[in-house]
């Protein structure tokens, strides 16, 4: 256990991120009191039953009152109506901070609103799973995965400090970017991948020849992989694509650009060029590994057919 | 253990699916003696210290000697080249099957080679995983898979049950569809995924403005996902990408499509449209499940990030 970090956290938003939150500050007893604020009543009574927090709040403004470090956990799209609603109460020399999957859109939402002597600093734990909700997270969610903070100018170094050692404190490993660059890393690495996901799904879904149960009951043969980031939190999502719209325009380009590349090469029989893709491929797959960003083991380790021991 | 449905089978080719078969026969006592054979030495030499059969052979031919199952698992550009080679040896009786990834094209290249009184039986196990050779074999890769066979006109019914009961030895499900609707079921649920998965894999280490190491290091926030697709056997997916041609492109054609409609979704933020897609994909993840198909635990019962019981 660590060191109490925050006399008062406030937590809104209490979802997949936000409930993980919940439970890694307290088994890691990093405050004394953990406010909890969401608009819907049936997901605050149940934040309540798993005993998330200290307080419960509809009202984020009420939430945020005393604390000295409030994370914004909503969908992207909502960031700007909830720095609206808390600014009145924060307290002087708080840290704000977000959780959003895209960072140049919530700067411009949330910092208009800020009140001076509050540090805003805006952060993306890259973690998750595709459940949502307060039942779905779990204290471990962020232990080994990276949290990428965005500063904006003049940001307080020792402001910057506390909310690197609170990410520490919960396992993560802490980096620091501007908040367009962040938005093209993400791209590629998340967002893209989710909309093709989405989309792969989606194409699948509307096929005459082959039927659904066909797709579904054959689908360990490749597909169910994609079924997964096709099964995240569609308001989160469609918030992601509305906020990062011109880095995810390039990145769906270039990726239309390439597949048009591919289909020419499988049309024309040009297996020389598609073994050369599919060659290189497989040295990213091994990078990924030995970074220790994902398990060597076959299926990704999934419970079903993997070699008895 | 099954009992004994063989006197002798031959393995020609030991990857991935071979060397599985190899140890699954031999765990369930299917056969008193395994021939393996492969063309490379290097290859041939690591079955004999994996002590995966009884007999090995660099020529084929000499492999199907007096077997009864030939079980050809060797990437499907090859198949012709194979039914070619051991046709004379193969004995009156014998079953011939194989376990390509696209069944119209090996029908056309084995067919014409096979004997009369020897019954050629195609097969596709639905079983596999990222990584491939000798050593990545396991006797329960089957477990629970499906294996689609595709009989040609006139098959001999109780060779097809023999096999159908060799493969229910296996852990496997059989089931029984025509070659061109395999050619297109796999198309969608296999052949497009891997597709996909080696073409974003390839657009993101094409990037200028996102290193590499951004790349890797970011990863888990869904890319990961598509590289293990993207580390499968390179040979075997360009002869898929050549053999199963005209539904690939069917394919890829609706999916480019689909993207083409998000895409424009996504310009003009239209977040009604984008929200449906998002939203319908989810059941698709659901039915898997229910199905038996997928795990139902997080990031696929990842070993990382996972709660702690």
């Amino acid at each position: 256990m660590a060191d109490q970090q925050f006399d008062k956290i406030a937590l809104i938003g209490i979802g997949l991120i936000g409930s993980s939150l919940a439970r890694a500050v307290k088994a890691q007893g990093l405050a004394s009191s953990v406010a909890i604020a969401t608009r819907s009543e049936e997901t605050l009574e149940r934040a309540r039953e798993l005993e998330l927090g200290t307080e419960y709040h509809l009202d984020a403004a009420e939430a945020v009152r005393d604390a000295d470090l409030v994370i914004v956990s909503v969908p992207v799209g909502a960031s700007g109506s909830v720095a609206q609603q808390i600014a009145p109460n924060l307290k002087p020399g708080a840290i704000v901070t977000d959780v959003g999957s895209t960072k140049a859109s919530v700067v411009a939402q949330m910092l208009p609103h800020i009140p001076k002597g509050v540090h805003f600093i805006p952060g993306h734990p890259l973690a998750g799973t595709e459940h949502s909700g307060p039942d779905a997270g779990f204290a471990e969610l962020f232990r080994g995965r990276w949290c990428i903070l965005t500063p904006v100018h003049g940001t307080d170094k020792a402001a910057k400090r506390r909310l690197a050692t609170f990410w520490e404190a919960l396992g993560s490993k802490v980096d620091e970017m501007d908040t367009e660059h962040h938005d093209k890393v993400l791209a590629i690495v998340s967002h893209l991948p989710h909309i093709i996901a989405y989309n792969i799904v989606g194409t699948a879904d509307d096929l005459e020849t082959v039927t659904e149960s066909e797709v579904i009951k054959y689908s360990a043969s490749g597909f169910r992989d994609f079924t997964r980031l096709a099964a995240s939190d569609p308001t989160m999502w469609r918030d992601v694509c509305l906020h990062n719209k011109d880095a995810i325009l390039e990145m769906l380009a270039r990726f239309s650009e390439d597949l048009a590349y591919l289909q020419r090469a499988i049309r024309w029989g040009d297996g020389e060029k598609l073994f050369d893709l599919f060659t290189r491929t497989r040295a990213i797959r091994r990078s990924i590994i030995d970074a220790g960003q994902d398990t060597a083991a076959a299926n990704f380790g999934r419970p079903d057919a993997t070699p008895e021991k």
